[in-house]
């Protein structure tokens, strides 16, 4: 690969590099100061390195922060918020006005305490736990070589630049992340380790001794190790990371808080202001005498100036799309803005009407593979995988070719048992754009990438997790693997939407939902087959609303029985059994809670049936469900962990079958 | 160190180690068959390896499954779970006989498709979830130093083996698990990597090209390769790694499925039954001419005197014990059946008192570290710990030495950012016995751990998660940082406690219980100070009922206002603005809905007043309050994600207020 190295001469405008990092030190620790709360540390230490990286080589351009083929720098250690924001206001972002600098961390704001996405132009994914940038920047650097394999490298070009910390390459996900990267050779992916050997609890020393170089390589990295405060150095350091055919290490030996002379290189300045004293002190060693939140003339211009570069780049990336053929112009343009194919509701209302026709018994994870089959031709954004359950999950569609190190035409990837790093990859190849990722693995295994939806949700970002054996229906694995609490856990998460579908027909209707969401959901299928249920007006999406009444009440409705998934075939059971007693009940499918307090208040009634008895269905830990059956109502549930068996003899064992739920029906009428 | 290597000599008993591994791989493919359902191929394949562990080297005691100063064996590859309960059958556990193994994955046998801590002897701990056991193995062979130096290598010297797949090593705990063990070189931890090269979807290399033996490398371990199938090299291997002054591995190039001549050394051979022609194949290519579950009396007879070879090792060890100071002896014994010391009601009575004498306004996060003061001296065997947040989570006692590779007398442990391989290694603690274990980190970052949290519940541990900065009282660090739906999905698991106390007083309760508790606890606590709200009565634990009025209403209740933590203070100034404006209420101050669940109807009546409208205060995802407030209720709490700004501003901002506690009450009354 070549170089895509900048000249950029500082001296031109009467300044040099280390005046230009100082400006990111002078800002990080006013701002910290003003705050009276923050993380001047990283910022301080890694100024040099985010110096060099910015004006030499990252392709941007500030006044078009959406520019696709534009290089992604991912701040993974987003307690260093403000090195961020400090570059994107030197560089010119229109909505990184000085003002908002001096108002860092305060409510309202856009210079959260960790870089949100969306809430400043520049700030590409959200930040803060720690690895997840990393995990993002994997799957940003994976996407990009997607894209230039389908829309070749005139328009699809670009480097991933990842900043991480000491923290990010403890955590777990980080060993996911580079695994995956250095297996799939990922080479435009460069990472910046912030190697300044201070954590919170004090040297990296009380707890990891760790030869990340070694480490690296193990996982089939290139990796380089500079001085983090020799410019040229670092310079070079990525000129070759940008060769080499593997994602590469810049290990960068820094001083956290450089330029304090009395808290520098200790864990002082890490994550809290310095102080007035320390800050004087600071300007008077970086000999910066500009009062807080001023930047020089001629500093600035030289920053201005590497922010207006941007504007050539983009410009000639215009002519190449413009140059492309049409139907390659077109075909990008509908996949950055995240537009669907028009034939979408088609080729589901077909699906739907063959399941209606066949009405097979199936188990939903294998509908979902059915619908995906359908789906991939009109939707190659479509990009899944499945952290190594790939059969079990359903989650390769057919004629989905695999992803590898030679060939990145494909759009399937096998993740490996990297349930976090997948995840956190997803949200990667979302941002980036272009994409629309899907991944799958167990449900009970969602613990594993929880933080990573977390940061789905808090970004909206539109991925479907696609969870197979989704309760004690997976039978013989045991608790371990047997769901419980994760349907609850996942409900509780604010704009996550969780679907569960009870049969083929709503496996489809979900799955449209999911693709149609502004933010990420879950798709919860069982192992187990299950009749086909839904039979009437498969033509509407019934799973729109959220719940709807399957099953009408005979006569005056008494009893509400609502259910999710592979318990409405037993609500139906239960139902016509009731009504052989005497006792006229209705069925509420309810796929999605998210989605049904959408509905308005009349609807909710109407499906809910505030005059009857509401009891809930459902193989899982009732804990919410009172939110629809109230204090009046009972949930046949899982009373706690599940066990080890035949699932029919489970579903026995814990009383989740049709005489259960007549008998909790009796016992309450 | 010494190696701990066996005479054992099969020829004595008229067979050889090979057939002796035949039989775990007879008992394996026949119990799959049976049940239709399980993993054959890793038992398969680690059978040689197994038997020359259990023969040559490992130090147990079928009889005694519980004797203290055993070697651990975890197969932290749990699915390959035949190969335990194969094991645990031929060296004679009398909870193992035969009808267990031909039982196996069905409803109420001992011998559940993953290996369940408690269902059977001999089982060190639930595994199934990759890369858990690692993880406890990690927290073992650290429980093993540090009792060691406290009660000395006569007492305790024993080694922790772990049986890894390529599955563990592709999750992020195992990086966690694997860096913290290097650094503090756990020499007597031994890893045996069941090198197969295939994982669910295929050959490894579809996903994975990590050089392991680098990788551990890079972190301080010894490392040695070896063929699984070569008794005499894994025996030599087991030897020189005894001796190492590092952790282990020895990774074992095995073939998975071994034996099974047209499936072997596939991933066919993983996860499913063999089917009978190829288990009759195999027979025939292992020259096993027994019939299903039948083992050849030599073969049954060496492996018979393999175990019993335990009995005296254990009867050396009771009488070094005897011989032992009276003083160690009676303390061991107490650490080891998690007995605590009579004190611990006085201490924390005393305490309490001198928090209602002086009213602080407090943090609960510092009321908890003044607790752990006050505790640690009266309670050895109390470890502490944090993933590099000492300071904020108020983790470190005074006088708490920190573990060292060189030095494990002390009870503090860095854990580095590594919330999964902490939670994991504090379960692994807690199952060795002897130590009472604590952690800390954010709450938020529970996310991160939330696999280990699972089994801790599941497997009913002492543990205890100190869960700081709590809410959006945590202020400025944003929304990546404030939980909001993390109490709920904590709320969600069965069989832990989420411990939320209101101020001082209600802190020093909540971790009395938490110690007290069979099973793991949570202690969410703030960043923010909060004033003593407890003053009445505080000689006894009123955090023992779950909830509990803190304030009744002035005259016939109108209103109940439910609370937990910080908002307790916001439930106390409405009821006196309510009160002004002519509305009773009572304040129920709620530190533990699990708790509050197992009292009597009538309590939780009284408490809840079912004639009065409930309110309640959180601030936290809504996500499950219905339980309490009914349909009829209303929670004032988050209606999403946080925000970054001062968290008095933030309170205001949600409206998490006297105010709009107020505001609710009217629009409902």
């Amino acid at each position: 690969m070549a170089e895509t190295r900048h000249d950029f001469d500082p001296t031109a405008h009467g300044t040099d590099l280390t005046a230009m990092a100082n400006a990111i030190r002078a800002l990080s620790m006013d701002a910290v100061q003003k705050a009276n709360s923050g993380h001047p540390g990283m910022p301080m230490g890694m100024a040099d390195v985010a110096t060099v990286l910015f004006s030499q080589f990252l392709q941007f351009d500030p006044q078009r922060p959406d520019w696709a083929d534009r290089d992604r720098f991912v701040l993974s250690a987003g307690h260093g918020s403000m090195l961020l924001y400090s570059l994107l206001h030197l560089t010119g972002y229109e909505d990184m006005p000085i003002e908002e600098l001096a108002n860092f961390r305060q409510l309202g704001s856009r210079t959260a305490g960790h870089p949100e996405y969306g809430h400043a132009a520049g700030v590409e994914t959200t930040t803060g736990p720690l690895g997840q940038g990393l995990g993002n920047a994997v799957g940003m650097a994976l996407a990009e070589r997607m894209l230039a394999a389908r829309f070749g490298k005139e328009l699809v070009d670009h480097y991933t630049y990842c900043l991480v910390g000491d923290g990010c390459l403890m955590e777990g996900i980080s060993h996911e992340a580079i695994s995956l990267a250095g297996h799939l050779r990922l080479d435009k992916l460069i990472v910046l380790f912030d190697d300044n050997a201070i954590s919170i609890d004090g040297g990296t020393d009380l707890s990891c001794s760790d030869d990340q170089i070694a480490r690296f390589r193990a996982c089939g990295w290139e990796t380089q190790q500079v001085d983090g405060h020799d410019p040229a150095a670092v310079a070079a350091a990525i000129a070759a990371a940008q060769t080499s055919d593997k994602p590469s290490l810049i290990a960068c030996k820094t001083v956290i808080g450089f330029g304090a002379p009395n808290k520098q290189g200790t864990a002082a300045t890490h994550g809290a202001p310095l102080g007035d004293a320390e800050i004087a002190a600071a300007r008077s060693e970086l000999g910066w005498e500009a009062a807080p939140f001023v930047v020089p003339d001629a500093i600035l211009a030289a920053w201005r100036a590497v922010g207006a570069k941007g504007a050539g780049l983009s410009a000639a990336w215009d002519a190449r799309l413009a140059a492309a053929p049409a139907a390659d112009q077109a075909e990008l343009k509908r996949r950055l803005s995240g537009e669907l194919p028009e034939d979408l509701e088609q080729i589901i209302a077909a699906f739907k009407q063959e399941i209606v026709a066949e009405a097979p018994s199936v188990a939903t994870r294998v509908a979902s593979q059915k619908v995906l089959n359908a789906l991939v031709g009109a939707l190659p954004e479509l990009v899944g995988g499945s952290a190594d359950l790939t059969g079990s999950n359903g989650t390769k569609a057919a004629g989905m070719q695999v992803v590898t190190r030679d060939d990145f035409a494909g759009s399937y990837i096998h993740y490996g048992v990297r349930e976090h790093g997948m995840a956190a990859a997803m949200n990667g190849m979302a941002l980036h754009g272009g994409i629309l990722p899907y991944g799958g693995t167990f449900l009970v295994f969602s613990d594993y990438c929880r933080p990573s939806i977390r940061l789905a949700a808090l970004m909206q970002q539109r991925v479907v997790f696609v969870m197979t054996h989704d309760s004690i229906g997976l039978g013989e694995d045991g608790p371990t693997h047997q769901p419980v609490e994760q349907l609850a856990a996942l409900r509780a998460i604010p704009g996550l939407k969780v679907f569960r579908p009870a049969d083929a027909v709503e496996t489809a209707e979900c799955w449209e939902l999911a693709l149609r969401s502004e933010g990420p959901s879950v798709l919860a299928l069982t192992r187990q087959n299950l009749p086909t249920v839904r039979s009437e007006h498969a033509a509407e999406n019934y799973c729109s609303w959220g719940a709807y009444i399957l099953a009408s009440a005979a006569s005056q409705r008494q009893v509400t029985l609502l259910a999710s998934g592979s318990e409405v075939q037993i609500a139906l059971q239960a139902r016509e059994h009731l009504q052989n007693e005497g006792i006229s009940a209705a069925v509420v499918s309810m796929p999605s809670w998210e989605i049904f307090l959408e509905q308005p208040a009349h609807y909710r009634d109407e499906v809910l049936g505030p005059g009857a008895l509401q009891v809930a269905v459902e193989a899982a830990a009732p804990f919410g469900w009172n939110r629809w059956v109230g204090l009046d109502g009972t949930v046949v549930g899982m009373p706690g962990f599940g066990a080890s068996g035949k699932y029919q003899e489970l579903y026995e064992h814990f009383g989740i079958t049709a005489e259960g739920v007549v008998k909790a029906v009796k016992a309450w009428l």
